[in-house]
């Protein structure tokens, strides 16, 4: 079967060496030059609105499915008139504007920051005379790894935020003083039938994901299941989609999901029964979905700008090494490290230094 | 880093698989049009004779390995003269001859059963009144998965058998009526360090690999460690080195050497911490190598001529797939199931059924 993927990176590259074993074979579209899945397929190296080159990557798969969630609406739409693409259009765009996105958690009983939507200066002084602050004022769409917003800690910051990013729809949310961070990584089937990871524990620096650990038995793990399932049902939801919460006063309080595996899952390689990127192609694919059940204890850390050279980590007990074939460049992702161990206190001693090293080099 | 294989069969795809993690790339040789590695790298079709074939695949890698261990002395010497070659090609053509892979054992202190030079119909009447009935005659070169032998079990048989594969050089071997065979797989890194794999107890019928399972303390570990080292340091060998047993009287005998990465050491995909695909291309790129415990317990139950339907193997719990993008043929190997629980006890009954689908399918 072929398996036609929107986005060429490194999820597209991580879900390739995951679908090569179920005998599947893809073709990747991508405007990027440098794109690190197109050796592991076929590469239409094309913008992601090109009707033509939409035409050729449906003509030459079976099924489609995307890397890249901020593939417009109407592009998701021609590729999904042709042929199947998993998730459907509609449970794509459900992430791509913060508002809509807030507004169905809200629909589904799902307890989100405060916030205001922002469409002026004027607008923005009245949300924060409500909201208080500090408060994070955010673009609507296209935001990732903490790009396009700012913290406000006093109203003389509000001009300025508002000049930087006023030229586009923005939302005012409550700064939420989180305990800590978690995602829920959930799959569903074509079928319905859903599994879920256990919750990770995450945490970020500079608005980027740096490490993210599996928790065990977690005692918010049956509410993020839950939420999970309200929205995957709703939007009858097929392959991996990633819950992100906020831990706050002992409970979840949505931020954002996305549509698609996720940084916050890639120890699951190694660190679950089945991963997240099989277990997204098996969706996408039609077949039973695998266990998601964990193999030991396991971490990932990132690779953000630059890596300590392959043969440190390799020698680095429990560590499993990967890049992304990617050019280093400040706050790039350019690869992940998992570190696994049978239980959970040898997980922490073996950590430990994989972490020291990585961040000598994190740039 | 860029890495060619000699080949581009199931263990050239599955090392690429190992391999983009670690950022390698790969070329691949091999003249075959359906080469299963082929998607994952580039593919120079030519024979392994073809200089200019061999002139291209080496100015266009930086290390070379092989997974096909019938690559000519003549090949790998020119492979060797120009790049380096892991292993080099001595250690290459030390198990191509059977008779000279008996005679460097005997030289190395190691068991080997009881065996002749056949190359008369004579000298084949004679050894068998010295080693007695049953024998096993094979070719001393070329034959794999029982090919090219035939089992002797009384004196009207030796002339057919003669016939059959008389022009060719053979070795009579004494039949050894074994308790169980297992392998030793060993990986031997540029510096010497060596790591082993728990010994892998392997069933075959007609010849073929079925069923291969990582013992826990088995007892013989250590004898197959120390004859693993011997030859392995005797070749000054860089790669994995697998090493296969007959235990007979509750010792090791040797049978045969293959020099690359080896099918009763699938499991280590998911089985072991770091894989022998892996460990392969650690040695052969110059990187530490990674470790070799278990994680948890896992067999592996091959898939030959045909296999189930991918969903209903993907539906049983604890399965990894392993498809090789292979036509089914009879007796040809076109996938493995890799079945994975956390103790011993879980996995024996998990596996069964697995086995019981696989059979319904083998061809």
């Amino acid at each position: 079967m072929k398996i036609g993927i929107l986005g060429a990176g490194q999820l597209g590259r991580m879900l390739a060496l995951a679908g090569y074993p179920l005998n599947l074979d893809f073709v990747f579209l991508d405007p990027a030059t440098e794109a690190c899945a197109a050796p592991l397929g076929s590469h239409i190296q094309a913008g992601f609105d090109d009707e033509r080159a939409l035409t050729e990557f449906c003509v030459s798969v079976d099924v489609a499915s995307f890397e890249f969630e901020n593939v417009s609406a109407e592009s998701a739409g021609f590729v999904a008139s042709r042929i199947p693409l998993h998730p459907s259009p509609a449970a794509l765009t459900a992430g791509q504007d913060r508002l809509h996105e807030k507004q169905l958690f809200q629909r589904l009983g799902i307890p989100v920051p405060a916030h205001a939507a922002i469409s002026s200066l004027e607008g923005l002084r009245q949300a924060v005379r409500q909201l208080g602050l500090p408060a994070v004022l955010k673009t609507r769409r296209m935001g990732y790894d903490g790009k396009g917003q700012a913290v406000l800690r006093s109203e003389s910051e509000l001009e300025a935020a508002w000049e930087r990013l006023g030229s586009q729809p923005l939302i005012l949310e409550q700064f939420i003083p989180f305990e800590r961070e978690v995602s829920c990584l959930a799959v569903r089937a074509q079928d319905g039938q859903m599994r879920f990871y256990p919750l990770v524990a995450n945490v970020h620096r500079d608005g980027i994901l740096r490490t993210a650990i599996p928790t065990l038995a977690d005692p918010l793990q049956r509410e993020g299941e839950d939420y999970a399932r309200r929205v995957a049902e709703q939007l009858d939801y097929v392959g991996v989609l990633a819950f992100e919460f906020f831990v706050a006063g002992g409970r979840l309080l949505a931020n954002e999901i996305a549509p698609r595996v996720h940084n916050s899952g890639h120890w699951s390689i190694e660190g679950a029964e089945c991963s997240q990127f099989e277990n997204h192609l098996r969706a996408v694919a039609g077949l039973p979905l695998g266990g998601t059940r964990l193999r030991g204890a396991s971490a990932m850390v990132n690779l953000i700008g630059d890596a300590p050279p392959v043969a440190e980590l390799a020698a680095l007990p429990g560590v499993h090494v990967h890049l992304y074939g990617k050019t280093p460049k400040p706050q790039r992702k350019i690869g992940h490290v998992t570190v696994t161990a049978d239980h959970h206190d040898e997980l922490l001693a073996l950590l430990a230094p994989v972490q020291t090293l990585v961040e000598r080099y994190a740039g």
